[in-house]
């Protein structure tokens, strides 16, 4: 999956307090070589920096590069040659660079096409190609023989002849849409575009509402000629082009045979008809060149203006005369797959820095995610030419190169599973990467980090403007800003905010089912086009229009090999709560916010209905149908959250406080041991976010305050437990999930405060 | 012109104090027969609620439907023969009602197309058609020959060959972004889209950026498939669509030879080559099967996002090797007008109601003119009868069918230059329509005549929804409104808000140039497309998209007779000046804003260049030209104006309290002859707003507070001596004509008060 690309909210956003007009100062305080690092005591910092700056000036782009262009030289999905083949080859290079290497297996269920018919029946007759032709330009665009079919994996067998109608994106509101213009799906099949959501949510509320089948195809407004020249002449997505993709349920990732433990040789596995995790109905998805007809046959009202696309159609609802036949079968085999898992052993090998990306794609994926796995690959080379030149990392290092990620991060999440109770006693920390391209800084975690990666960030120099990283984002993130005031509250900060994590990639079994910090780091917003899950994303067009010079991939290495090297070295884990704390003070405060917007939202669309507003407003040419009064929300006790992030709050403070006089301690002052013993106490703390039970509904999702939706797919919705019934309008089951979450809470402060305890007793209070 | 459906700020705002919940009390405060009407004593208020209803009932839909079908049978646009069959027509139907009619000739300047080439030349060849094909269910369509090919009145004449460059909309905005992006249109042919302002102002624009030509069109996206399906499927644009129309600057409008005075016999007429209204370069209107090649053939950057259109391609802005041949000229001929003036008598024939809606279309225009001219017409018959009946009016009323509005609102400003003198002695207002159909009431105009207007949309009643057209408009206001605070005031008022008139249909010089308060009527909002234009705007489309029953054309004749019976009987002239005083401080305070917004947005514009953000986001893959750092703009003295608008306020809240004893004073209690004392004050009120230099570099436009802008067309731009100098970052220039609009307001404030003396003098204080 493309994480990187696909989350909105994904954005990183950077600021710092004291801004010098015009041109950067050369240290701020963050990076100021006069301060010791976070989590460094000052003679260990110098020792750190020169090992950096060493580091990051061994990183060679022609090796990303190269590394790219072999292993996106053949289509290498779950269960392909090629797949296997890259595996083989990343472990040879890990071990080559000194590393402790093998590869894990583990067998999993993954479908792949047996038959795939989309073809409009009544009005007119029309057959759907579902074929990504070959572009002369593009050298490994005809390897045809070796391509998944265009697909969405997980799809329901099915065989149905439908009337159809257009749901725009296919989310809920959607529906609600409908309502009022007076359109069931009932035995029906949608058409729904791709975007605003994660695809796989697509199919689930469409069968909710009674749908027989689902096609998804990507409008030229999403991602095609509208934005830019469609590929070959530009990077944009041509007419044929399709976005392949999982649509696997998102009660739990990983095998869906398997919930909750390793998908190993003995492992107990539900028959293939228990998994809840494979759609209701048959779901594929089409190119707008299939698409077109298809619309253009529908009838009804025309669609809301927000829900037309960029084809030179009049964008109809319908239902109508027009009929569609869909036919997917898959063959429901099981395939192998192949973990590479690459140890660079710490002096003290009691905790563990992982750092993961994942090596299959759709089809040859350069974007998605070779160009996250070859950056991650030259970190690994350079960390084992260090190591040869006598470097140690204090702490153990992983480098691991996931199999399975695009079907439903499968490698990573059976890996976990297997591995879970040795992680949640060693892991002190998951960096995560995938996709990359030309453009800005985005990191996404858990704000624990944030410290530690606006550190990193201010020494990483941006290749394009020669500032740093740092500043480049942060200016971005002023120009970006919506208002003078959000403009200036940026200019006066001076920590950086991490984007929100859910689902989406391989951290997601670390932070949502492991309870490990965790973070997601890539770079982007000036690639010039996508061919996400699509043959042409390949080297070919990846040298074309996402990264040409692979002067950002070296970027990626640099920052990411960078923050591995940081938190492996640092005698203190360099975690910081106060960041933490904020943000959950935050989710907290927007939860209210949004429990008063529906409350003022309800009572005002009721005055309406009462007043007759929509009535008299409703064009008779057109069915409409009011929407019903609904009950206005109740108000909610928010004060067992508010009262255990004001202790999470005081307990960060102290914390930060001991964690400050930890830095400007002379050398010497701190004893070792006593550093270890809260080190030992740091490592717990992200452990404490979990609750055994998981989310109401979705019990393998355990970490009570960082998860996806069960309706966004990839999308974070931080205190799930709350905020999920509340988005249902169950406001009591939202109102009783407080406390829990704040029991939640208490845990983590208690932790917190524990380990500012022991700080306060290494220092000196 | 059509300039119900052309601005955004026309739109009517109604509210009411209370509203009972759930449906409308029959009687509001405003139309509560318990209480006289505005400007009526309680025994002239049932007389008059009597008459008024009689006349609602007496219109008929049918007879609008059959005027329609003769008016529009042909094509009748100036100086063709039908143009002049239909003002006899008209002229005959007026004297069988009994009005004494004549008709007016004016001989003016209005050039028709002689040759028109628009064609690609590189980098290959391409000859737009340039013609509307007839449609085959369409039976007006056909009539080809006695059609205006597709042009633009005004163009210069002009033979260019350029590079082309995409423009947008082609106001001001878009060529800064065009600088931002480092592309200069110096020597180019500009291509534009229409929308977004009135399209005179884009040649006008692109030739002060050095462009040697221009080619508006018609994107799908404006008025094309994008919206709904188009003609005949349905009724939106079809690709060969072309929307005509005047481009003639708007220094001053009416015939460009004879500026300020009537083009009588032997008026002093200017060359042509010395009138300033021609455009400087020429300039002609495509349709989007034209436009598509040439779009398609732009190389250069990527379109801003905003800019682009609903076609299937991707908009460039250019320049690159495309380049167009442009060859347009015009027999420049005098043409003949046709005013139908008719006159109904009144007992006191001092004072004049005028009621106006033009009878020249471009081609057939069902919609635009003769939509609002045959409700006109019915509207005339029916008072015809009344007179008929017995009924005569107090003040005399003249219904006036305009000839050559399309080209530049020629009949009506010759015959207000010519008769100004008298105008300004007689006229109590002028009611104009235009283009209407299925929908919402529209009302524009000077905020004295705001009471009237919203007590008569209180006693119409809506034909779909059978409750008044004042309520009907007000819930659509509260459902638009763009939040709950918005929503709650709305629910909180208890007056109407009219819509602020610029420019773009016959009320201009009444308004602008004599200072006779105006209003525009009009419903709208429920049409199913639009053919502004085009040969297609006829008969057929009228009655199959805008409104087919004919039953919202009955509505407006039902309300504009209304409104000009209510003036035309009242014993008190019906002005109120407390909302016109608010309307007024509202236009100050927008002016306010305007400063601190802009100072705001420049001092961050600037701040942003000086810390780097500019460079620093700038994708070097792009041209991008950093804005430069601008002058903060100084404050300014808005004091003169602010003491003025007090002193309005006080002298119209101590005539609205006098005006509301009168309308509680029994019968008799108040003499006749003290009430002429008060009218003849009332009707010399508005023309206090004028000044007789007019406004800075626009002499012609003598209003001070109402007026259209400079650069926005139709578009209205209250207090344009103090705004337009502030849209040019002219300060000082700003600054330095407030104390003279302040003048202007206390000669107003003087006027009201003496008028509120009067009439305390009649009523007792």
């Amino acid at each position: 999956m493309n994480l990187l690309r696909s989350l909105v909210s994904y954005i990183l956003v950077f600021a710092f307090t004291q801004f010098a007009a015009a041109q950067s100062a050369p240290d701020s305080a963050l990076s100021s070589s006069s301060q010791s690092l976070l989590g460094y005591t000052s003679r260990s910092t110098a020792t750190e920096r020169e090992l950096e700056k060493k580091f990051q000036d061994t990183v060679v782009a022609g090796n990303i590069r190269e590394s790219m262009r072999r292993l996106s030289a053949r289509p290498h999905n779950v269960g392909s040659a090629y797949d296997k083949d890259n595996a083989e080859w990343i472990l040879a290079r890990f071990k080559e660079w000194g590393f402790d290497a093998h590869i894990e297996n583990f067998d999993v269920l993954f479908p792949t096409p047996k038959e795939r018919i989309v073809e409009l029946v009544a009005p007119t007759k029309f057959r759907a190609k579902l074929q990504e032709p070959a572009v002369s330009v593009d050298p490994t665009s005809n390897q045809t023989p070796e391509q998944l079919p265009t697909y969405n994996a997980y799809s329901a067998d099915g065989d149905v002849t439908a009337p159809l109608v257009y749901v725009n994106y296919g989310n809920r509101e959607d529906y609600e849409e409908l309502d009022r213009m007076g359109i069931s799906v009932k035995g029906a099949i949608v058409i729904t575009r791709y975007g605003s959501g994660w695809r796989g949510i697509k199919p689930k509320v469409a069968a909710e509402h009674g749908a027989v089948g689902c096609l998804i195809y990507s409008d030229p407004r999403g991602d095609g000629f509208f934005h830019g020249d469609d590929y070959p002449t530009g990077g944009w997505r041509p007419r044929d082009g399709v976005q392949r993709g999982s649509v696997m349920d998102t009660d739990y990732p990983g095998d869906p045979l398997t919930p909750g433990v390793g998908a190993v040789p003995g492992a107990k596995r539900l028959d293939v008809k228990e998994a809840k995790t494979i759609t209701r109905i048959p779901v594929l998805p089409i190119s707008y060149s299939d698409a077109q007809p298809l619309l253009a046959a529908l009838q009804g009202q025309v669609a809301p203006d927000a829900w037309r696309g960029g084809l030179p159609i009049t964008y109809h609802v319908g239902p109508g005369a027009a009929r569609v036949h869909l036919k997917v079968t898959s063959n429901w085999d099981l395939k192998p797959l192949y973990d590479v898992i690459a140890t660079l052993k710490g002096s003290d090998p009691s905790q563990w820095v992982i750092r993961g990306n994942h090596h299959d794609a759709w089809v040859n994926g350069a974007d998605d995610p070779i160009s996250g796995q070859s950056a991650m690959l030259e970190e690994a080379r350079v960390l084992g030419e260090l190591h040869k030149q006598g470097w140690t990392p204090k702490r153990t290092i992983i480098y691991c190169a996931w199999d399975g990620e695009e079907p439903g991060l499968l490698g990573s999440v059976e890996w976990v599973e297997t591995h879970v109770d040795d992680l949640r006693k060693h892991a002190v920390t998951y960096v995560n990467s995938d996709s990359s391209s030309r453009g800005y800084l985005s990191v996404g975690g858990t704000q624990d980090l944030q410290g530690v990666v606006a550190g990193v960030a201010h020494d990483i120099t941006d290749p394009e403007k020669k500032i740093s990283v740092f500043e480049r984002t942060h200016l971005h993130a002023i120009i970006q800003a919506k208002d003078a005031e959000e403009k200036g509250k940026l200019r006066k900060r001076d920590d950086l905010v991490l984007g929100d994590l859910g689902d989406g990639s391989d951290f997601t079994s670390f932070q949502d089912f492991a309870g490990i910090s965790s973070l997601n780091v890539g770079y982007g917003g000036e690639e010039e086009g996508t061919q996400y899950h699509s043959i042409y994303d390949d080297f070919y067009w990846y040298t074309h229009y996402a990264d040409p010079d692979f002067v950002y991939e070296r970027a990626l290495a640099q920052t990411a090999g960078s923050v591995v090297l940081r938190l492996a070295d640092a005698d203190l884990l360099p975690f910081d709560y106060t960041p933490q704390a904020d943000a959950i003070a935050k989710y907290e405060s927007d939860l209210e916010k949004l429990l008063k917007d529906k409350q003022e939202e309800i009572t005002e669309r009721n005055t309406e209905i009462l007043e007759g507003a929509f009535t008299a407003t409703a064009d008779p040419h057109k069915t409409f149908v009011p929407p019903p009064v609904d009950p206005v929300p109740p108000y909610m006790n928010f004060a067992p959250m508010k009262n255990s992030i004001e202790k999470m709050k005081k307990s960060s403070e102290r914390y930060s406080k001991a964690l400050a006089k930890f830095r400007s301690a002379t050398d010497g002052a701190v004893s070792p041991s006593s550093l270890e013993t809260v080190n030992a106490d740091l490592l717990g703390i992200s452990r404490m976010f979990l609750n055994d039970k998981g989310l109401p509904g979705r019990p393998w999702f355990k970490n009570q305050i960082y998860a996806p939706g069960a309706y966004t797919g990839y999308g974070a919705k931080p205190v799930a437990a709350v905020r999920e019934f509340m988005d249902e309008k169950k406001w009591k089951e939202a109102d009783e999930q407080i406390p829990m979450v704040a029991d939640v809470i208490d845990h983590v402060s208690a932790g917190i405060d524990k380990a500012g305890g022991d700080l306060e007793n290494a220092v000196g209070k």
